[in-house]
């Protein structure tokens, strides 16, 4: 299948979750208002801030991992379905943490926790998608040599065992100092990211044995 | 009409209806929160992983289906238009198996029949817009003579057949039975599908009859 | 402007108001489950139905009125925003009916009425859509001269004057009568409608003064 | 990358974040249905209308605004990102302004404020995007050599400028005249805006050094 299909679903399916994320706002219309009550709610400005930019940063780095090929098949639309299911959850747990992070410690523990556990799927979707790119790059029409895998293999690994630790320490250190964890790994993935093909392509001149994007 | 914008509408469709799963998990962050709560909806998490897999394997056939020809018409549009008000449907007995599955018997065994109603009106869809494309070939612009029709016909008889058991299972038998059921036949399409022109073209030399996609 | 982009963002709002009307029937699901409390919901399946055949037919229609040009220009982009602003608005009138139908007379006929109106402004702004094109065609690089542009408007007029007989009827005789009417004047609009330029090309020889579509 | 993928998760941002608008109608459905019901909702009804076009415009001026290159590089995704968080979060302030309007004048002046400020916020991420594109011409292969940059700057300084008025106006004044300016902005950038490249395209020959689109 060609992966332009793949790629405007899953454009389709970040644009919605993305925006969706408005009504963690919308609720706090309904209530009599003050600046008070505009002040107290700032876990839910905070929780739309950071997931919005998560999202976002998401959508870019699964261009950059979808744009390395130039086809699709059936076991890569499988794993790309796993990766999208965990993204469309994230509303989920951004609401847990919204709502009971500053009202009581336990609470606001496992909201984090629960942040954690779908942060770490996601990493886990993208490994998958990554792994079985890369071992597949022939079938899949690659726009180009995939150069140093193991590097970046080792970077998704990296990004996975700090979600780990963020969730360990939600769960018996501080949800303030987990959260600020994820925090640093969302702005980590804003710079640091696969090279894209096409970035590459204005550069240098691109040889013979290149696929035609 | 080019199959295009057909299947950008569609995809938009898909799209919004598997996003707006998460729905089925965000009033759990308004109440207090225990691991006690969290653990006693598993029903909304079950119900959440099912629904999206079932619309995304949906969508993998969906595409197939329509990447067998390069136009569509009036007639089709309309077949298609049914298909997707199934598709779209498919939340809301969702949310009611969600809901009464764990509460009470008669109200989980009512809740999956829904849910097992729904699936055989995407069945009847499904077939209906298979049935009209292996009969208009020539005019829909068909990438490649689709071989074995009958064949294919016949297994998209067996999958109405097995919903068909699976509703009659939950009103007479047992609920969560008939929900294995659904979920069997879900992983049976994940493999068992229409094959893919696209896919078909990488491997054999494509012959002259063959149109340009 | 390229009209591909146009197209795409009103697919995008097509899409996204045709499935959201899924939260029609999401209310269900929270109440105690029998087949007397599903029965009773019949309004709300019929609007469901309803409101998804009208927007999908209206997207069809949209389809065929953009195929016409390759460009769109600022006049013409405001003038297809009024029109979304009225298709966006379908699932606001179709919730009063469904909320009151069958409550109280006076409540069903002022849904009924507040129905009617929707479809008023849309048939307005479907027909000032269809007015600019057909006085531009040269600027907005038309496929081919729109043959008979007073017999569509004609048409156009006719859908009209049908919403603003059937609001009337809602209003001073029966809700019910002017929903049938409503209906009918749905199922007139998917047989009846433009010629599509693409489905003209395949039929005659296009001749030399034909734009590349 | 190619500017293509970026303005299709765009148009899917903005046709989202229009299309929920509905949502600020829906709960009215719910009340016992009479004109004055009807009647007494109108800051809803003009809310709707408001943040339709206001989102509908800036969609327009989006695409002008990408219009003008051809690629897109990771720091334009960031500012482009930041932007459409604010698009996404207009549905938040027009809640309130909708529900507290007509209901005390202190509210509605604070709702009127947070307006204010989502528009200026979206002003600055504009401002931003549009200084980077035109430092960066070369870099993301521009389709002409944007004219008058300096007079583009001006417009939009004028624009915040106006938003910072309204929202001085709406906390010190009256929050119905800074709505009034609100509107005035609206209608403003509705009619001016920058030069869209594939309108000038049709006007005169194109010249040897413009890029291909």
């Amino acid at each position: 299948m060609d992966s332009r299909r793949a790629e405007s679903f899953s454009d389709g399916v970040f644009a919605v979750a993305i925006t969706i994320l408005v009504f963690n706002l919308l609720p706090i219309g309904a209530q009599r208002l003050s600046t008070r009550v505009l002040a107290d709610h700032w876990p839910n400005y905070f929780a739309y801030v950071v997931s919005f930019l998560t999202i976002g940063i998401m959508w870019m780095n699964h261009h950059t991992l979808l744009a390395q090929v130039t086809k699709v098949d059936r076991p890569l639309l499988v794993r790309n379905l796993f990766l999208l299911m965990g993204i469309v959850a994230i509303p989920f747990p951004t609401a847990l943490v919204a709502e009971h992070l500053t009202r009581d410690v336990a609470g606001g523990s496992l909201a984090t926790v629960a942040y954690g556990l779908v942060m770490i799927a996601i990493s886990v979707g993208y490994a998958s998608v990554w792994l079985y790119i890369t071992s597949h790059q022939q079938k899949l029409g690659a726009r180009r040599q995939i150069s140093a895998p193991r590097m970046a293999t080792i970077r998704f690994t990296g990004g996975l065992a700090g979600y780990v630790a963020g969730t360990l320490i939600a769960a018996f250190v501080s949800s303030v100092l987990a959260l600020a964890l994820f925090g640093l790994l969302a702005v980590y993935y804003m710079f640091e990211h696969l090279p894209d093909p096409a970035e590459a392509d204005s550069e240098p001149p691109a040889g013979p044995g290149r696929a035609v994007g």
